[in-house]
């Protein structure tokens, strides 16, 4: 049985009148494909889109790749078709754009006599493809399918939820790696080492992870990168783990001290627990997002709070809705992810805590397991 | 005084009668505007494209990005106009693909009264962008200009060749230690945090590298990334580091025993050092590029060879023209930048060794400073 994203997919052509979606966003094809390709050194000079997944309504999907990226297949979904188009080979020139166009007019062709209503994604969809479908059917209408695909990539399957489980324990040995090995004396980014390779070693592999790590009064600002800057004795650590595992990202985040905190730092910290408990017992079914929002934002109002959203959610992409911020009136559902990031930021010093929650019928649950901790 | 890429854009506009290019590829916005973002988690949820340059003929150039990437522009060429348009604030809903396309209208509005031809990348144009010009201007023709922009990209200026050495050196580092940490008993990944490590804090900075890192057997087959492997005494270990440092890449590799290596091993890398110095030996103005290919392939056809590509060039991207492959007749330029990396593929174990160059007036200058050597 395919996962009830599909039928949702369908849904939304057969509402908007649609014959067929072409999806192109990375995050978008891994949600309706499975596929996810390693994008850590940026595009590839050797395709036009990481892939393309051509979805019919009531019919099938097929999703158009670089011959070179059959190896990288095995995590697509059963019953998706998939295609090839020339990649890089040291014997014959490029011809890439060319095949991927002409492959992909064969494949409307053979779904289609005379595709009317294509749904597209605006920002994603190339010049090279929209243009030639234009030239090949001059009546084709392509309408932009972005917000409605959102919508559906908000609410996980039960496939989804396994994956970003996945990820949130790869952040949590992040985090457990920061309290063993921070240290006054080495820099953030040999810190940042060490908890990488944890990450990876418990993924298998490489992965992708968008990180804050800095210390002492680099924490006031949020985040940031890890540099050569050294460690302080009794500095603060502020440590945000967003780690890419086969497609599905994790979120995390902890504030901790190597060595003694002042007691203003350590009532702060309490003050963003409670915050992040607030947050994460709102969280179920029926719930406005911007109540879940306002209830840690006013917690931390008078302790100067955070100019940042109160969280968002998570999933083939490590932001998207529902959005926990003050202006989203949209009610939680079943199967959303949603990271809740309640922080303090002083001249001198940031807190900030992140947990990851499944929104469950009942309620909810907890899927980063790391116990936030102040001192190592 | 501008670099001369950009006279060389100019030129290649009148030539082709354009009146401007709108350059959308991260390689070519690097390379034309020297705009780099950290793309290590794929692409944004909160902007079009990292950036977009907008080139006028014989008038300026603007680069327009999302209000977040105004701390990134440090490194963004004097005498490019920076304008941004709105990204991601928890203040209010997103709406930065409008805002990307009317502010794109302005700038072709103010730079010329009815753009009648514009030069574009075919495969990174949005669709978003590209309908909203073809409706402000429906006989307004947008021409695929990627050859052009490739061939330009080809030859480096001065400043581009010292930020390639710098990528170098960060590679070269790389190299050095996989000949310090590479043990017996340690997993790919581990050693790989080592490396990463070393090239990072000489970068002061994450950095993306693409990586071949195995072991043993898995040399083979030419690469691959690290995993959790262990590497065993006396394997071989085949490391081939392309790190991006502020959007220019190195390129480097090398293989290395882990013990005591065979008596064939031994013969093999002799080989492939001698088809490489014959192959560095051939880069000069002039070669042609399928020479350079040949003559390091001849020289290790008897011991099995390579099914790959002789090298390619490097810049903004880690692969580009002039591409070291046996179709390629081009003539090899002062200021292109070369990796060759002849090898011998074996059943039970490859070898692979690469350097990178830069084509001088009078021959070349070895841009990677790392000496290879086969045992630690």
């Amino acid at each position: 049985m395919m996962p009830s994203r599909f039928e949702r997919l369908n849904q939304l052509l057969e509402t908007k009148g649609l014959d067929a979606a072409i999806i192109t966003s990375p995050s978008a094809v891994k949600c309706f494909s499975g596929f996810s390709h390693f994008f850590e050194t940026g595009p590839s000079p050797f395709q036009v889109s990481p892939a393309t997944l051509f979805f019919f309504r009531n019919k099938g999907a097929t999703l158009l790749l670089t011959v070179d990226e059959w190896h990288n297949t095995a995590t697509v979904l059963p019953g998706i078709n998939i295609l090839s188009y020339s990649g890089y080979t040291f014997e014959q020139p490029l011809h890439y754009s060319a095949d991927y166009a002409a492959q992909s007019l064969d494949l409307l062709r053979a779904n289609s006599s005379a595709p009317i209503s294509i749904g597209i994604e605006q920002n994603s969809l190339s010049f090279n493809l929209a243009h030639a479908i234009s030239q090949q059917y001059p009546d084709c209408r392509l309408i932009d399918l972005t917000a409605g695909l959102t919508g559906i990539k908000s609410v996980k399957d039960a496939d989804e939820i396994e994956q970003i489980s996945l990820a949130a324990a790869v952040a949590d040995i992040g985090q457990e790696s920061v309290m063993q090995f921070a240290a006054p004396g080495i820099t953030e980014l040999e810190l940042f080492s060490k908890v990488r390779l944890a990450m990876e070693s418990l993924a298998g592999k490489r992965i992708a992870v968008m990180t804050d790590l800095v210390s002492g009064p680099l924490t006031a600002s949020g985040g940031g990168n890890p540099s050569n800057r050294i460690i302080g004795r009794n500095e603060l650590i502020l440590a945000d783990f967003t780690p890419c595992v086969n497609g599905y990202w994790g979120d995390s985040c902890n504030t901790m001290v190597v060595g003694t905190p002042t007691n203003e730092q350590r009532k702060d910290v309490a003050l963003v627990e409670k915050a992040l408990k607030l947050g994460v017992q709102a969280v179920r079914p029926g719930a406005i997002a911007s109540d879940i929002d306002r209830l840690m934002r006013q917690q931390l109002a008078a302790a100067g709070g955070f100019a940042h959203h109160g969280g968002h959610g998570v999933g083939t992409v490590y932001h998207e809705e529902p959005r926990i911020v003050p202006y989203n009136e949209s009610r939680i559902e079943p199967g959303m992810v949603i990271a809740l990031e309640p922080a303090i930021y002083r001249p001198t010093y940031g807190i900030r805590l992140e947990h990851l929650i499944l929104v469950t019928r009942e309620g909810n649950e907890v899927l980063t397991k790391f116990v936030h901790r102040f001192a190592p």
